[in-house]
């Protein structure tokens, strides 16, 4: 089915009915979050699956007690760097140029570039950074999901800094961003499914400009050789 | 096609040839992108379309300089939120509770909850998180290009302050968070068309936990009633 139909399918469900997706869907929905693209393709982030359920039951604790998280079938948390090193882009890239069958120091230049911009920007912003590119694959989830008719609830309503010490994630480098419980809407008690879904309408959300809607400003020095500042 | 094969299609397209994409492609682009979940169903984000060459070639000069800026048919801009404010989440539920026959008193409580939250994390912090929101909108315009075999090239890289200042945005409310340009590979002039896409292997992208991962700490006390902090 067309992106746009799956898009309108799907709802943030709020009561799932604790049938279980097969592994099948659950790859799928994983495979399309691998391949989005993210900044400078460093993939910032990893994405941790649980469908136990007694792991779960303590999760809900950490989340206002969303019925979701245990009424699913298995809970996506992106992970996200807490910051940019020179030590951990170039552990990608290294693998990236592998992959390529090209020189490691391919990217050197690249790199510096982009670490002198990140360390300018300081570790809070890397942090944010980083967590919006792990957005751009948590939406490649949502939409896989619809795809599969799997359903799916984006939340962040999650304690993130008590669900990375229930984690164990402290020290390890990743912090969690976002989270997707997976699984299937229990229609009957589900006072979402049937609200018409809300957006801005498209006159008032897309704004055409020309040169006419510009102000007169110079364009900034671009001292940086910035090439490739893209995701992949 | 299915998005995976979407996905693997797609690349961050180095060099564009000019060609104009169809009227029809890019509504369906921009209604994936209005489609998008986001936090609240707040959608704390427009898009600006820019098609005329004379202020692409301006905004290339704030995007280092960047072909594919003018080289594309469209660009598009997603601008965010520069941070919450009462009458700015209640002024979109209130269209929501019209556009769904409900009180617009209904999200009251809700509304209170999260900007409770939202002000406690500073202004910095929201214009973060409204950013973030922008980025699932910007993954299902990336993914919807792709569906419709147009090329496409995710962009961080430009002066975000400066191009606001350009775009005339300052003491509007919104910053610019990511651009995207829209077009057609010129598959002899692009280094990227060819090598191989490189992504984090599934084993180390994917981490499975069970609660022997997990720390055994207490669950925080949740104090706030909140059974709705979930993307729509």
């Amino acid at each position: 089915m067309a992106l746009i139909e799956d898009l309108k399918w799907r709802y943030a469900t709020k009561k799932m009915n604790g049938q279980k997706i097969p592994k099948e869907k659950l790859d799928y929905i994983l495979e399309a979050a691998r391949l989005a693209p993210s900044s400078s393709g460093l993939q910032q982030y990893k994405i941790i699956v649980i469908s136990d359920r007694a792991l779960l039951e303590k999760i809900k604790g950490f989340s206002y007690h969303q019925s979701q998280i245990t009424d699913c079938s298995h809970l996506l948390i992106w992970i996200a760097w807490d910051g940019y090193s020179d030590d951990r882009i170039e552990g990608v890239f290294n693998d990236m140029m592998d992959e390529r069958n090209l020189p490691h120091n391919t990217m050197d230049s690249y790199r510096k570039t982009i670490l002198n911009l990140y360390e300018e920007a300081g570790q809070e912003w890397q942090a944010h950074h980083a967590a919006k590119q792990s957005y751009i694959s948590f939406a490649m989830a949502i939409a896989a999901a619809a795809e599969q008719k799997v359903d799916a609830t984006p939340m962040e309503g999650f304690i993130a800094e008590k669900l990375d010490e229930l984690l164990n994630l402290k020290g390890s480098g990743y912090k969690s961003t976002v989270i997707l419980p997976l699984g299937y809407r229990q229609t009957e008690n589900d006072w979402l499914v049937n609200m018409k879904k809300f957006r801005i309408p498209k006159d008032k959300f897309i704004v055409e400009m020309t040169i006419d809607d510009a102000s007169d400003i110079a364009e900034p020095p671009m001292e940086q050789t910035l090439d490739d500042f893209t995701q992949k």
